[in-house]
């Protein structure tokens, strides 16, 4: 087994180096997940994902990692390590790959397929991207030996790595879960005897993921799922929809199985789930036992000889699901008769979103099948048992619970603590920390920039959280502008927008209050600007007396 | 016991009228309860709640129901019939008795112990609230008699009630939970004897509370609760914070009783906190065994010595909850051997607020108790079991499940079909039906005006769903408005809020955009409208192939 060699100090009067773990992304959250290695002038980064915004961050596409140190030290990144093909992990990488120079990036087929697909879409064809397998070994610079070794997760092409450096071995999870079995036949099973030996070897530190940890027991296996869906569509007389995230590769490929099995021909609808089972059919991952069919080629068949897998778990009005909830289907009208299988749960924040997508189709008078009534969908992450049972395979001197809030990555860590045999040290980390790490040493010695870059149409950082506080200010009361034309008599008009639906009345009023003040500033020969802001004052206190709000006032001279 | 006489026609020539229920608000959503019941010209109302706003609600501080129907019949009504105190059945009382003519309002002593005081913050003193308690019948005009009886619920002196009513007897549940025990030694329990009596007697239609129908088992009791929070609070050394839902007065005589014990003081912390416990206190439904502290009073304990009752438990930012994890607590500041136990899980909406709190905690480094990891909360709402449990006892001829979205009502109708004696119909209804009900007839036979009626500041319904949008627009991509003034020169001035951080490059980009348009217009001797769409046109179209952008765009022209 290759090993990196031994510290070598930058100059003979200096002590060698420390290595330093910084997470740029995914500490401290669940998303855009990015994290930087450094040992002297070497670096390697993993992944670069984006982030979904959440509900206060109105109108903002998607957030990405701020890489200022990256850009940095550009001239120290000898690498990339991709884990999987999520948005949470490589999303954000067309942002990041066209502000650095071309390094080579490493990542198992569908991974590289997926990120292939994504940077072509920016035209950013001129990136070195470099398939690796499960147990290969890449080397970078000097001070890096990455090892990848299979862990099961929600997405096949999942890896975690272990990061042979100068101080001792990082063994870093990736996503994952522990699944016994995720159907398909395939026989893809987490790679513990790897992590195993890695323990026997002496891991400094573990980095695992976290999202779970406040869940007990064991995440179900894919398997299971599969089971429960296939008893359910046994029992569906009419045609079948079925919902979840296009990249669960395994549960697609046993959900095409079943249906074979059940002499249901599928219609795979929504761009993201033809785009997934591409990417998935090119690298292996999946193999309809029959041609899809499409939504027209259904037709001639019986209703209980279709299944439809369908975009839309996450509640979005515009994705298939959301369409046939809301009639809006070219081509495809649910019906009585029809059941619609919600394969997933919605992520945090889109709850409203699905519920009443879910509404509307108990109002269409469908069969509706979702968890937890029905057990149609088991997470990708760990649960407790699985995250014991790495921490008991690796013997860490070191923990860095990742891939979490901070109630995710305390309960990891406490988690860490009941085990017989725990870590010396845990940190908690957040994005930006520069985690020291050293045979004997694991502490914050500094941080860096970090944090979120805003992506708003073409726009990436231009809209910042002053921008994102105006618009607050503008949705919670609307606005009133506010236009005093001096000349040649002085008068004022009123627009307003998301204040109050017309009202002549008050409209007159605030007309009046607005020119009242102008013509006394005017009259004491006041200066445009206290002109302008008296006519704000006494607007403001006028709309808080007679509405009980405040838009927000835009006042303007014309002289 | 009294009985209304037989149907009266209005008319010889005509048929008997049936009884109309009108449902206002409430069904179909989980919200603004207000029910009403029609027999000739006699009007009875049920309950009249508030509902909260969802996310895309932008800046609304209430929801009220609609009211038209109750205003164009005000001469019928009768009196009013109130379940409950909780928000979604009272809240909305100031906002419709204001508009409405004085008529009896029947409650129980903490109900209406709460209507008063909010009332008289509206400054309505003159309405006609009569105290009623279980067992006791009322005569509504000549139609209609309803019976109180007690159905425990999350708050005290909750009741059903049984209509009695020229076409049949109407059995509505109100709000419920079977609660064995709900703690604090006073021996409150559902009056299921009652229930299964009017079900002898024969029951037309039930009206039973759908919010659980989706949850398998039996909702667990207070006293279960109870138990758990002693064995936690037992096992702190610290101070312990202690959030719930400030009308949750079983929970709260509870956790009085089990500090007492333990030897902890309790403070009361936050205005809803202890205006309830005030209500609760004079209708003899609370009983410290020992006075309230102030937090300074208790500044003189030992940590362990001490419990603090605190409003929160939504991730309100501005309660003690969350001033206390922001850490804008003027008198208290948490401290590492804390306890927090929030007793509460969040109300669909507010899931992130609240996550945000707990983040916050863990940050601080209290610790932090919450469900499902510890069983510290209990539903007020009936699940399955007990859902059956008022189907087989009442044995309805017809069923109205009430109180939940359509999926809740849904699956409660699927629940009454499974059980031995299921109603002979069953209707899905919505707020604003006509349902109409007579001895062999259930049918929605037309609607009324129903739906919301947004309340923000001091506005009832002058912000509307045009307002809304407009609020949405402005919250997605921000406002650009340009004046544009002719005199003595053309020239265009932008103000932007909301749209980009301050770039001079892409503004004088806009400027000048708007300004060719302006002037092409005017050398072409356009219309001044003309000259202000040509504006708008040119910078929509530019703003999107620049920015990716669609800004609300307010043009005006300066003459």
């Amino acid at each position: 087994m290759t090993r990196p060699e031994q510290p070598r100090p930058e100059s003979a009067d200096l002590p060698a180096p420390t290595l330093e773990v910084i997470p740029l992304g995914g500490m401290g959250e669940i998303g855009k997940n990015i994290t930087v290695f450094r040992y002297g002038d070497e670096i390697v980064v993993v992944d670069g994902g984006l982030a979904f915004p959440k509900a206060h961050q109105m109108g903002i596409d998607l957030i990405v990692p701020r890489i200022d140190y990256l850009l940095e030290h550009q001239d120290k990144i000898k690498g990339w390590i991709l884990t999987h093909g999520h948005e949470d992990h490589i999303g954000g990488l067309p942002y990041i790959f066209a502000r650095l120079p071309r390094v080579p990036v490493y990542g198992l087929p569908l991974t590289l397929a997926l990120v292939r697909e994504k940077l072509s879409e920016f035209g950013l064809q001129d990136v070195d991207l470099r398939e690796v397998t499960y147990g290969d070994e890449v080397r970078f610079g000097q001070s890096f030996v990455a090892e990848f070794f299979c862990m099961t997760h929600s997405i096949p092409d999942n890896a975690g790595y272990i990061l042979k450096t100068p101080v001792g071995d990082v063994l870093h999870t990736g996503d994952f879960k522990i699944d016994p079995d995720v159907g398909t036949g395939a026989g893809i099973v987490s790679d513990l005897e790897r992590v195993e030996q890695a323990g026997k070897d002496g891991v400094l530190l573990l980095i695992s993921d976290s999202t779970n940890a406040e869940r007990p027991g064991h995440t179900p296996s894919e398997a299971e799922i599969a089971r429960n869906l296939e008893e359910i569509i046994k029992g569906c007389r009419g045609r079948v929809f079925l919902t979840t995230f296009a990249s669960q590769v395994y549960r697609i490929q046993n959900i095409l199985d079943l249906a074979h099995r059940q002499g249901r021909r599928v219609v795979m609808e929504g761009r993201s789930m033809i785009k997934y089972a591409q990417a998935a059919q090119a690298t292996g991952h999946m193999n309809p036992p029959e041609p899809f069919l499409t939504s027209e080629e259904v037709g001639e068949l019986q209703d209980q000889q279709v299944l439809f897998v369908c975009t839309g778990s996450q509640g979005q009005p515009m994705a298939v699901l959301g369409r046939l909830a809301f009639g809006t289907h070219a081509k495809i009208a649910l019906r009585r008769g029809d059941t619609v299988i919600l394969s997933s749960n919605p992520i945090p924040g889109n709850e409203d979103a699905v519920n009443l997508i879910v509404n509307r189709l108990y109002e269409i008078g469908v069969d509706v099948v979702y968890p937890p009534t029905y057990r149609v969908h088991a997470s990708g992450h760990a649960s407790q048992e699985e995250l014991a049972t790495i921490l008991n395979l690796t013997r860490p001197k070191f923990f860095l619970p990742w891939h979490g809030e901070p109630r995710h990555q305390i309960n990891h860590a406490k988690l860490a603590q009941t085990l017989p045999r725990p870590p010396k040290r845990t940190l908690i980390a957040k994005n930006g920390d520069i985690v020291n790490l050293g045979p004997d040493e694991f502490r914050v010695s500094g941080t860096v920039a970090a944090g979120a870059v805003y992506v708003d149409g073409l726009g990436v950082g231009d809209v910042n959280d002053d921008v994102l506080l105006d618009r607050v200010n503008l949705s919670q009361e609307g606005l009133l502008i506010l236009t005093a034309v001096l000349h040649p008599t002085p008068h004022v008009e009123v627009v307003a927008r998301g204040f109050a639906r017309p009202n002549r009345d008050l409209e007159l009023q605030i007309r009046r209050v607005a020119l009242e003040a102008v013509e006394q500033g005017l009259r004491e020969k006041k200066r445009l600007e206290d002109v302008r802001d008296d006519m704000y004052g006494a607007v403001r206190r006028f709309t808080r007396k007679a509405t009980g709000r405040n838009p927000v006032l835009i006042p303007m001279i014309v002289d």
